[in-house]
């Protein structure tokens, strides 16, 4: 496989699409937690009534296309070697549980990779839905409206008084989670990232680092999303997300001007070393690769670099994760051994836009 | 002026050629410090005796040929601005202590710059040859030769037993001063250097670094020379000299040898690394940029870097002093500015190579 080629299988098709203030929100994310009545729920069902679940949802939805969601496919976690799964959840299209459950986990995913149904995850269905930019409000329309879909098929438990109901307490009511993922370089090169994720999480939502581990969050990509459910309607919910989204896209945009005035040859030195570092290393490991990327993409942002396209940071943020690297390395690779492909493949990456 | 101009007006014309070792050894210099009978030496003279010596050398010299030597030019120091001295101790054509003397110091410099006379330092001449690579012994034939080629114009200070006069008592004798530069990195990462140094101070040689001080050795350029100038004849002393330089010669190369087997993938990664800083960096203190430049230069002689001329790390080097960075610039600098200019220069240095 060449390398685009490579590329492509780990792009989704619609992250090459722009939303709105896409120079800090990278995408933005709609997720609803949705049950069959009368079947018991996935944490505490049987083996053959989810199995009924999913041959049901196999042969109602395989092939189906919902407005830009053509040709739904239904892929088996049992059909699965462990690297496939784990590209499928680098790419954010299956969670760590879905993968880990192979005698009745699926997912039904469509061309564009933007919809996505998880099947006997947590709950029967988690319906995703993914957009470039900050599109929160579309992305929400479109979710209800692919729910309206699937729910011609099905019938959801649902209470009158309580809403949606869900295995995990947390999701019942509307089941919504609703999140973005933000690349925010300038509000943490200034140290307001300790400041502003508890101010957030005081309101209600949860800011977490999309990679790395603990506070660290790798490549300063970090997701805000929603914690409540319950006693809120999802335009709601989503409106509440939102105006914080765009409070934290000002602080941002604010940090990133200060630095330009600042230091600004300073700023462009450190773009431009990270973007030497990327193109010339044989040796990089994620969390330097990551810091790298982070700075490259803000350097594409504020115009001093103009000839790489803004997507490098997610796409290679994913495509240097353990799972992409042993798929396209054909085999199982050690760390060590994957800080050298991490390095190949960077380079190759960006040669390609030489 | 471009910056190819600039680059032909800083690289002397003798550096573009190659000499024995040239993967080790950089440049082989031979000095010969001589004075005039019946002139008192510059220590102990008065302004007229020393300007009298130098109208005597302008009137004798300049225009001259010697071999490959053509035209010798004066270079009065009274008649050149400070920068323009600076850029000429950058290229250590003359001393810095030539530089300060206003009065009756000049210069006589060949076209390819590759043989120059001090005079009026701290001996009426000083006779300088430079060769690239490891040419001593050919450095001191041709010395002698100019020297006996300037003799026939002057009665030189010479007594039987003592040989040539000068100034200080250790230049008494041969008045013989021999020197190599050499890139030693791998001795250098290999921490050899701090054993090595004594053990050539005990055989009576002088090792230190180029650039940088104390104990510091800029872009791991070491200069050793002879320090016994009395007691021996030029050939022995050059010979001395030769046989420890081959020695070290052949410590670095098996140095080089034994990183590449241990840590191939790290050192090319470094090598690397390096050149992504150079030709990338907006800012760069010259002892970071001279540690690249040694890096880079690595590469170049283990034949990880192709596209990239040898004498990069010599040139650049020179080019990134302070007063070729001000040349360049056309006015006075900042260090800070001056970190900004060297990184500019490098950066259109190595696109020159694209």
């Amino acid at each position: 496989m060449s390398l685009k080629d490579f590329i492509n299988d780990a792009i989704s098709p619609w992250m090459s699409n722009e939303g709105e203030d896409n120079d800090i929100v990278l995408s933005s994310r709609i997720r609803l937690a949705r049950n069959l009545e009368q079947v018991p729920f996935p944490t505490s069902s049987d083996k053959d009534s989810l199995n009924k679940v999913l041959e049901y949802m196999d042969q109602e939805l395989t092939n189906q296309s919902f407005q830009d969601f053509k040709q739904m496919k239904l892929v088996r976690m049992s059909e699965l070697e462990p690297v496939e799964k784990r590209v499928l959840v680098e790419k954010h299209l299956i969670s760590p549980n879905l993968a880990e459950n192979n005698e009745t986990g699926a997912a039904l995913i469509s061309q564009n990779e933007q919809a996505s149904i998880m099947v006997n995850e947590e709950d029967h269905l988690r319906i995703q839905l993914y957009y470039p930019g900050f599109e929160l409000s579309t992305a929400l329309k479109t979710a209800l409206d692919l729910d309206d879909w699937v729910e011609e098929r099905v019938k959801y438990a649902f209470d009158e008084s309580k809403g949606y109901l869900t295995s995990c307490p947390t999701n019942v009511g509307t089941g919504l989670r609703a999140s973005v993922m933000m690349h925010l370089p300038a509000l943490s090169m200034t140290n307001q990232m300790s400041s502003i994720v508890p101010e957030i999480n005081k309101l209600g939502l949860v800011v977490r680092g999309i990679y790395g581990e603990g506070s660290e969050a790798l490549g300063q990509l970090y997701q805000i999303s929603n914690q409540t459910t319950l006693g809120k309607s999802e335009e709601d919910i989503v409106e509440d997300l939102r105006s914080v989204v765009k409070q934290v896209i000002a602080s941002e945009r604010k940090a990133r001007e200060w630095i330009q005035n600042q230091s600004g040859i300073q700023l462009e030195d450190r773009v431009f070393r990270s973007y030497g570092i990327l193109a010339n290393s044989r040796v990089i490991e994620s969390k330097e690769a990551a810091k790298c990327l982070s700075d490259l993409r803000l350097g594409i942002d504020l115009g001093l670099i103009k000839e790489i396209p803004k997507n490098i940071l997610n796409e290679l943020m994913v495509l240097t994760q353990p799972g992409f690297l042993q798929h396209y390395a054909k085999k199982t690779l050690t760390p060590r051994e994957r800080d050298v492909f991490r390095s190949n493949l960077i380079r190759e990456r960006l040669k390609l836009e030489g």
